[in-house]
This record gives structure tokens, C-alpha cells and sequence, in this order.
């Protein structure tokens, strides 16, 4: 009966209902559920395992660029929040409030923290004196709170996962060196673990994050044309060391503020693969964070020798690639569409003429071809295919993106293609807020960012036809 | 000016004060900074490293007994809180209440998890409908608050991490048996790893968990005497999947109630370790552990070729072991100070004698015993040397503990020892409340537990005299 649940067939199509879709294969392929505490939801066993790959991953990176992990209170008392001024102005209005201890009302209300930036500041201002403690390259793992009207799982939810990296220096160049080192570490491991295919920018100043001088963002194009902020870098300069009083002695004996930096990405990249890699039989993850890489069922499994044969070729693969065997009664069949739900990259079938062949089918999760693969030559087979269906998951997503981007030369083109052509729309830019605003009113869109790799697409901005030197992303995001 | 304030003259000697003492380790060896969240704590780089070795560790044995990670949200509405009555009562004086979200205030509270049975029966009533669906061996790692009055780093702090498990099983067997292996998986840990010896036992039903039927713990003893609960597991029988209505279908077609557990153990740990092996020269860490196992220190380093040598020694060791090198213009006494209060196992060091003979010296934290080990066998010298530092430590806090376990036949010996001599108590109880309660009014101690392993003592109860068959440890506890 708990089997019925799951047939492929309940999932809806992308095409007919793109939200509904999502919120299918997240609950089908057992990655979250709800629970009565509003906005927020319990990441299941599979889910978490994404987590957990993807954690290992990005923790070896910041620490192979020299970071260390630490760990802050989770609460804000509502005075340290308050320091810095543009800080306190973007976060306050959806922070969770404590405002009791057991049955005493609290003196000070304490928020959750909705990010850690005033936490961080203190206790450099404890800790940082000289110019020999800097830099100091901190992260931390944990989870922050942030009081959303509309949830959906991993997108938005009032509690979510992340890391939140803080980093404090003596000179402007080397943070911001740091800002976009560690933008770069995102690309690098969005582009070469989640195959997803990323711009980089910097965000506008309407779009920067309270408190910065600078926004550099990673963003991705979603399955629907979304567009989906997958990860930010953002520079201080010296403004929260002077809000908190963190100075240094320098190399000159001279007392100076440090220059400060901020980056972070949270269990919201889960849902960049999910509606960036499935289909409508439901997941496709990326061989790299997979829990499981490959599945190996018999078929035929009451035939003499199938499951011994399956249990060997299982162990074997178990020595070089996260591999599971499904022995269970259910059919080959229900299990192909059970494990295609779950998107394992990888499906091994064994049966007794496979065996008699020395051979297994191989089928691939991302495209459904099928290989017919010694069993002498799993070992190097695997792994190719493995990185087959990690190049194969790259490029298409690159190609989709590339399709899905247009340019606007003026208004009318830009306003037609916002409500005929998901995607993101290249198009220049003013500088002005203004502009920003009315492409907002006008045809529904927000500026992702000001990409890196720029072009002249005409020299004036798209919206107030004033002279321009940016062309930016535009587009509706997540 | 900042590396005076490390010097280790600036410790409190044990003797002297114990608790000073504790505090100047926390501090000085760079493990945690206190906060303006009062009760909480920032867990500096090298504590979180403890932490993070602490975590793989025990994360894989998890894993190897066939526990899933999960994570649940970190707020538990009121009424959900309310459902089983007793464990309300245990939590509900001691928890952080949110009543606001941004500027609205909540139709129901929010506590912040004290512990999170409540939410992962909440989620087993969604997900657990057949015996196929059982056993759940579910656990997370995440922080949880706990409105403590008095706090101390690591010991007792109003937010802490930890891991909690929750299983859920079919049978009442299989989840004693449960609560028992993770017990144990605990003792194994504590005494393997953390170079810790602990007695194993059941708590009296006084100091049981809210809403178990069984707690079992491990108890430790710190070097001043005093008993320190260094992991739980609980053995809930049906009483919650009453409270929560969660109900499988068994294999006879009857409807019926599941079998529940939970264990926990939390960065506390880092102060038995402290508490453990700790000196009046700072920190001592077992090896398996510590962030650092080995630390080269190059003597008269501006002496040609000492620093290359130092280096390349360095990178060695680094193949087999967590190494660092210290190429700092500090004086190699400073050093040996410095990397004596961080509780380094083992001390490298290399100057120009050395190098002409081919070797180096290689000095123990613990014993301050000095070798000298040729350059040719590091690789097997290193580890047996790391092999005998946590022997040492395990053989001398074990003999420690037996030096300071004391038995009482009667109420003025118990008494007595209570007075005058620190340590676990063990003596003869005949299982009344009240006993236990006089115990504490007449003698200042709290039963710790029932040991696995019984002695007879006499057969009276050590208390009111009345018959008595088991025999309990007492002690003071942190």
C-alpha cells in the first residue's frame, strides 16, 4: 500500500503545473516534510544526505582557502542588533523574537538570528587588537530564522540551513579580494559538483544585502525561467568596524579599522537542482552530491545465483562509488520508477542472461540510454559514466540556459519578451533606481545582477533611454 | 603584548582553584570567548575543532549501527510541547519562548527546542503506518536551549550542541536493545577515542529523563572528584506513541503501538575531556582527538638549513598524522608554553645538533617524557607515540578514579567520605525515593547510578537500614 504511494504516475507534469510539480518530487522522493510549526519542515534522511555531500564538499574547499569553522549564539540581543544602522533596518521587520525564559519575561528581547554579521562583530571586537591577529577567516554551519510570509521548501522557509562565512582584514584590498575568491568557490562548485551553470555579478544597489557596500552574486536559471540567486559574496569596507568599534594596531603603531566580509549559501541549492536537473519521472542529481550513485537490482531475483551475482557486483561497486542493492520483493519495474523518482545517476540490472554474458545494463538516470558493461570493466565503466552523466546534466542545463536568455534593445522589447519568454533578459542599464523601479512596475521583473562578463548591447539604458554603460541580468526570480 | 597574556604562569593552579582553573584553561587555550548573550558562548576555532573531530567520529559509528541524519525545525509549537505530560513537566520551566515574529506577535508560542522528542513523534505519526515502515533509526545534529540560571562553558550553557537520536521500533525488545547499543556505542567512544573511563549504569527513576521508562548514562569522573553524565539513552516503551497517536500495522493485521528511544551527547564532552586529562600547564588533549597531534618547532631556526629541515619534516609527518609547524619569530620556549596549554600530544623539535645526528626530539604532553626519535622512523615512531600518550592518559584517569572511589556500609562513612573525600561513593540503597532525597539534604550527594556491574556490599540500605540489593555509585556532579 505505502509502495502505491509513490508510482511516478502521481508526480504532476513540469508543463502543466511547474509549482506543483516541485512540491511533488520534494515530498515523493522523501527529501522534506511538513510539520505544525508553520514555514518550517523536517529535511528527511535522502534530503539531508544531499546536505551532507554537498557540506563535506564546500567545507573542504573554505578550508583548503584557509578558513575555520566556529560557532556563534544562536540569539541577538535586540541592542547588538541595533549597531549598525542599514543592518538593523533590513533584518528587523522578519526576525523571531525571545521574549521569555522559562516563566520570567526577559529584560532584553533576544532575536534568532537571521544572519550573524552583529555576532561576528563583537567578538572581533574582543579578539582582533593587532595587526598579527589578522586576518582572521572564520565560517560557520548552522541555521538562521527569518519570518517569511510564503514558504516553500528549500526555496523559503522560515528556518534554513546554511553556511555563513565572516572574514575580517587589515587593508580594502584584500577583502575584497576575499569577496571574490570565495564568489569563485561558489561558481567553481556550483559548475563542477551541482553541474549547474552559473552568472557572476554584482548586485545593484537596491538588491545589495543591509549593511554592504558591495554584492556579488551567483546566479542560476531555473527549469520555468526562473532565476535563482544561488549564492552571495558581500563587502563591507570599514563600515560595521566602525559601528562596533573593532580597531587595530598597525604594522605604522598606528590605530586603524579593519575591513570586513561576508558570504554565505543555504539548503536552498537543493531546490536550484532539483528544478534545475529534474524531469517529470522526478529527481536527477548530479553523480557528485548523490547519496546514491548507483542501484544495482536483479532481475529475475528468484532465479539460482541472481541475488549472489547482484550482492557481489553491489560490493564491488561499493568500493569506488556510493552504491545501494534493492533486494526487496517489490517488481524491477516499481523499482526502476522508485529509484528514477529519487534520481540515482546511475541504474545497474542483472539477470541470469546478463549473467551468462558476464554482463550487466546500465542504464542512465539523465538521458535513459542504456550500456551493456562487462562485468570485468565496472570499475573503469562506472566512473565514466558517472562523469558522463555529470557533463551530460552541465550541458544541457547550459544549453536550456543559453535558450532561455534574450536581449532587449528598448522597452517594448523588453516589457514583450518579460511576458512571452521566461528567462533572463540582457539589457542596459542607466544606474539609475528609478529605472530599476519602473522595470519592476512595468513588466515584473528585478535586476539579478551587473554580470562580469559584460556587453554593449546598445548604448542606452532600456528603460529612460539616458546614456548607459551596464548591461544587466534582468528576470523573475525565486 | 598579545602573546603575554597567553604565558602560562597566568593559570590558576588546580590545587589552588579548581573552577579558576577550568575558566583560565577555556580561555587561554583559545576554546571559547564569552558573548552579551548571557549563558551562551562563542566556540572558538580550535574548540570547534575538538568538536568537529568529536562529530566524524561518532557520526560514523551512527552510521556503521545503521542511524540515518535528519533535521527538524528548531522550534516546537506550545501545544505540541504539551502532549506527553510528563516530559512538559521536565522542560517547560526551562525554555526560551518566542512570541513574536518581525513585528506581529504569534497566535501560539514557539518554544526553542530543550530536546526534540516532540517533533520526531509528530513526524513518525506522518511516516509510520506499517511494520515495514520500522525500524526508524533516526539522529541529528543541531543546538538546542535550555534557560540555565547558572552557566559555565561547555559544562552548562543555555545554548549547547549535541546530537539526539530518536528510533522508533516495532517491539519492545529491539528498542531496549537499541538504547543499550548506543550506550555503549557512547562508552566505547568515551573511552577509545576521549581516552576517558566511565562506569555504565541505570539512573534511579529520580533522575530519570522527562517521560522515559528507563535512563541509562555514563557516568566520568573529573580530577577534583566530582561526577560528570557524559551521554543518556532512554528507553521510552509506548508512552509517547500513546501521547502522539502514532500506531503501525503489524504483520497480523493488528493495529499497535511502536517502541521508542532517544540518546544524546553534546559539546559538555569538551569539559570532561578538559576536567579529564587537563594540568597545571593547560589543556591536554588524547591524541584521537586533538586538532593538532603534532607540532615541529625549529631550535636556533635562523641557523642554516633548520627551518627547510623543520619543513620538510613537517610535510612528512603530515602524510600520517594532524600536524602543524610553528615558523614564527616567537622563542622556542614560548612556543613549548604555548603549544603545552593547547594540550598538543606531542612537541617536535629540531635545531642544528639534530640535524647532524639525524633525528629530532619528541616530547609528550602528558608525561613530558623526552625520546629521541632518528628522522628515518618517524612514520612509525609518530603514531606509537600517539598510541602511548592516549594509553597514558586512559591508564592514569582510570587509576585516578579507582584512587578516588571509596565505599560507604553506613550512613556516617558515607557521610564522611562526602565531606572529605572527593570522588564517586559507592554504597548499598534500597531503592525508596525518600533515602535518596536524605542523601542529598544529610550528605550533599546525588545518586549517579546503578551500576551495570553490582557488587554486594552489605545487604542493608546505607540510608534507612532496610533490606537492600543493589548497589548505586553517589557522588557530586557537575
Amino acid at each position: 500500500m505505502a509502495e502505491q504511494k509513490k508510482m511516478v504516475e502521481e508526480i504532476t507534469s513540469m508543463d502543466e503545473d511547474f509549482a506543483k510539480w516541485y512540491t511533488d518530487v520534494v515530498k515523493k522522493a522523501e527529501l522534506v516534510e511538513y510539520t505544525s510549526v508553520k514555514g518550517c519542515m523536517v529535511i528527511r534522511p535522502y534530503g539531508y544526505a544531499i546536505w551532507e555531500n554537498i557540506q563535506k564538499t564546500l567545507d573542504g574547499m573554505f578550508k583548503a582557502t584557509g578558513h575555520e569553522n566556529v560557532c556563534m549564539p544562536m540569539f541577538i540581543p535586540e541592542s547588538l542588533l541595533n549597531k549598525e544602522k542599514d543592518h538593523v533596518e533590513g533584518f528587523a521587520p522578519e526576525v523571531a523574537w525571545v521574549t521569555y525564559g522559562g516563566s520570567e519575561k526577559l529584560e532584553e528581547r533576544l532575536c534568532v538570528r537571521p544572519t550573524s554579521e552583529t555576532l561576528f562583530c563583537e567578538h572581533y571586537a574582543n579578539i582582533v587588537h593587532s595587526y598579527r591577529d589578522l586576518p582572521k577567516l572564520y565560517n560557520q554551519w548552522v541555521s538562521v530564522v527569518r519570518w517569511e510570509k510564503t514558504t516553500r521548501p528549500f526555496l523559503r522557509t522560515r528556518e534554513f540551513l546554511w553556511q555563513e562565512g565572516h572574514t575580517i582584514h587589515a587593508t580594502a584590498e584584500e577583502a575584497q579580494e576575499e569577496t571574490i575568491k570565495m564568489l569563485n568557490v561558489y561558481a567553481d562548485f556550483c559548475e563542477n559538483y551541482l553541474a549547474m551553470p552559473v552568472v557572476k555579478g554584482v548586485k545593484t544597489e537596491k538588491e545589495r544585502f543591509a549593511g554592504a557596500e558591495d554584492t556579488y552574486t551567483i546566479e542560476a536559471l531555473m527549469h520555468d525561467g526562473k532565476a535563482l540567486q544561488s549564492g552571495t559574496s558581500h563587502y563591507f569596507g570599514d563600515g560595521f568596524a566602525k559601528a562596533f568599534g573593532i580597531q587595530f594596531q598597525d604594522k605604522d603603531n598606528k590605530l586603524k579599522y579593519p575591513f570586513q566580509t561576508s558570504w554565505g549559501c543555504t539548503t536552498r541549492l537543493i531546490g536550484a537542482i532539483i528544478m534545475t536537473h529534474g524531469d517529470d519521472n522526478g529527481l536527477v542529481l548530479p553523480p557528485k552530491i548523490a547519496p546514491i550513485q548507483v542501484v544495482v537490482i536483479p532481475v529475475a531475483a528468484h532465479k539460482e545465483g541472481v541475488k549472489e551475482k547482484a550482492q557481489e557486483i553491489y560490493e564491488n561497486i561499493s568500493k569506488f562509488a556510493r552504491a545501494k542493492i534493492d533486494l526487496t520483493d517489490n517488481t524491477p519495474g516499481w523499482k526502476y520508477a522508485e529509484y528514477e523518482m529519487k534520481g540515482v545517476p546511475l541504474r545497474l540490472e542483472i539477470g541470469p542472461k546478463d549473467i551468462e554474458k558476464n554482463q550487466c545494463v546500465v542504464v542512465r538516470r539523465d538521458t535513459r540510454e542504456k550500456y551493456f558493461v562487462s562485468l570485468d570493466e565496472l570499475e573503469t565503466k562506472i566512473p565514466e559514466l558517472l562523469e558522463a552523466v555529470h557533463q551530460g546534466l552541465y550541458n544541457s542545463a547550459l544549453k536550456r540556459r543559453e535558450n532561455m536568455t534574450f536581449t532587449a534593445h528598448n522597452l517594448d522589447e523588453l516589457c514583450d519578451i518579460a511576458d512571452n519568454k521566461p528567462g533572463f533578459i540582457k539589457a542596459m542599464w542607466c544606474g539609475d533606481r528609478e529605472c530599476e523601479d519602473a522595470l519592476k512596475d512595468k513588466a515584473g521583473v528585478s535586476s539579478r545582477c551587473i554580470p562580469f562578463e559584460q556587453e554593449q548591447i546598445t548604448d542606452k539604458c532600456v528603460c529612460c533611454g539616458k546614456p548607459a554603460t551596464k548591461m544587466l541580468y534582468w528576470g523573475k526570480a525565486y
